[in-house]
């Protein structure tokens, strides 16, 4: 039940694009160094995430990336399941054959709910800006 | 954080094991057919959950599968821990690196939880056996 780390880098990289918004688009080698993710599979994840529609990437001098959208508007849930797909626990699909299936199904409704209501705008970003290297 | 599937295969296992004890040791084609599990691939999964301790394995004419230790004895959170290693959600190992770290150690907490106190002697078999063949 581990997050993939596919979900794991979309969730820093747009955490630390969010750190910075309001001062500076953040260049994809920024994201990397900062957020501890290797750039080649980094540009992998920003397109994922540009094509989903939480990122815009800003050409020219003062280039780089940021929201596409308000930060409160970008919940954990819509960032796992725009790398991963839609959410599932277990691949049971039919509670008459899985003995364990109401079980995993109250899970799965209560990480959706908490993933739901968790969204880049509740983090404090405050803690961790002093650390971070344009 | 879906489960993995050889979790899924040693849920499905035991459970299957479980909902006959008391009346047969469950032979491994039996519990390939009944859990829905590839031969070759449960093959292992069985293995795996002997050497942890919670399976033995009976030989003989009547021989087969049965728990080692009480239903009640074996929680979710044991079978997931014996098959895919300490539970884990998110890789950060430091809330002064991770700006949601204190999030998903709260989701952590949640699970870890939820699966411990959920075990074989919880599962409705009765639902489940009139389906079973040996």
């Amino acid at each position: 039940m581990q997050l993939s780390r596919k979900a794991e880098y979309a969730l820093h990289a747009l955490m630390y694009v969010t750190s910075v918004s309001g001062h500076h688009h953040a260049s994809i080698s920024e994201i990397a160094r900062n957020a501890k993710i290797p750039r080649e599979y980094l540009a992998k994840v920003l397109k994922g995430l540009t094509n989903a529609g939480y990122l815009i990437s800003v050409r020219g001098v003062n280039g780089g990336y940021r929201l596409a959208k308000a930060k409160e508007k970008i919940s954990f849930l819509d960032i796992l399941e725009a790398t991963q797909g839609p959410f599932v626990i277990s691949r049971c699909p039919d509670k008459n054959r899985c003995p364990d299936y109401q079980f995993w199904d109250e899970i799965t409704k209560y990480l959706k709910k908490m993933l739901g209501d968790m969204n880049l705008g509740k983090i404090d970003y405050e803690k961790f800006a002093r650390k971070n290297k344009k």
